[in-house]
């Protein structure tokens, strides 16, 4: 059996993931591919224990190792009992954040050394590292400002200041730098839809490409 | 300000931690030594939910990965929130388990690689060593046996079988092997209170040697 391709999506506050990230499942549905669709730090019931206690602005005092060592728990059950397994049958997994994510708000946001991180990936993540990662970028203030429009209660990230946001997107473009094959930069300070309309014209050519057996 | 000594205790299950604990404690308060009693995992907001979430036996199929990398979350939170402000201002800290268990069950039970605790270790628990370990050492028949006639619902941990816990003790024996003038075995096939009067005794040599600047 083939296996699946893993798909991750990745951005600040207010990039406009959930918009874009439905368009890539219809693409996926309309071209009959069997997918799983998750999200990070969550995806099975210890993990989303672990992402409400990360979450939690009561914890506010927490520590950048702990806040690193937990993403790192609830991920390491993450690709353990759901994506890999997924994988391996063949499905396609589209995950709402994944490992850059960690490089972005524990490395670039909390501080934490990136070689810590790698080192974590290698055997918490099981060195699964996605085949196709979308990069919605947005310059920090847009992002905020539809995130306040948004309204709700925001979390114990989404409370961190501006400076703290410059950060994570400076680690994310870092990243898309460094591995550009991997990672497609999106301009998401256009409309989600115009943005979605390129994610899907990228799904739909790694979908031929991994039916030709070339992905 | 002299700082103050961190006192873990360990041990499998059925060894007698607690009546030996609360002894340990009577032995601090008769002496006025202030002290912080705590746990682990737990002993912080943080650290208790994510002992909750590890001890549930609901998530059975926690991998080992996970259940390390989340014991240590919960210790980084709980030196650097909990232990280390109270040794700072010359309290002791008494902690019902600490590293020397992630050693045994994590290592030993699970077999996670004792270089890679180490590594957690050195950061996570901010290379934090306790000033003197008690280990209660307890054939693992007799120590089940108790817990048994203890009733209760078992949690994550002591639904396993008795080989895992064999690999514990085995663990826990090697690591008071290699490091014996922080780690104190005692023989825990004793009565308790048998058991808690040597724990006495040695608190009491650690609280004149402390008050002597020896400690």
């Amino acid at each position: 059996m083939k296996r699946g391709l893993l798909i991750t999506f990745e951005g600040g506050e207010g990039a406009g993931k959930s918009t874009v990230i439905a368009a890539a499942r219809t693409a996926l549905d309309r071209r009959a591919v069997a997918h799983l669709d998750t999200r990070e730090p969550g995806g099975t019931p210890f993990a989303e224990g672990v992402r409400a206690l990360v979450l939690d602005p009561a914890h506010e005092n927490l520590c950048a190792e702990a806040e690193l060592l937990a993403v790192f728990a609830a991920r390491a059950q993450h690709v353990w009992a759901v994506i890999a397994p997924a994988l391996a049958i063949g499905k396609w997994v589209i995950s709402d954040r994944y490992t850059d994510a960690s490089y972005a708000y524990q490395g670039g946001g909390r501080g934490q050394p990136i070689e810590r991180i790698a080192e974590l990936e290698r055997w918490a993540a099981f060195g699964l590292k996605p085949d196709r990662t979308f990069l919605l970028d947005v310059a920090v203030e847009e992002g905020l400002r539809r995130t306040r429009a948004r309204g709700g209660t925001a979390d114990r990230m989404e409370r961190e200041d501006g400076r703290f946001f410059e950060r994570v997107r400076e680690a994310y473009l870092a990243r898309a730098e460094a591995e550009p094959e991997r990672i497609v930069r999106l301009d998401a300070g256009r409309a989600p839809e115009v943005v979605a309309a390129d994610v899907v014209a990228e799904m739909d050519r790694l979908v031929e490409r991994w039916r030709a057996g070339e992905a």
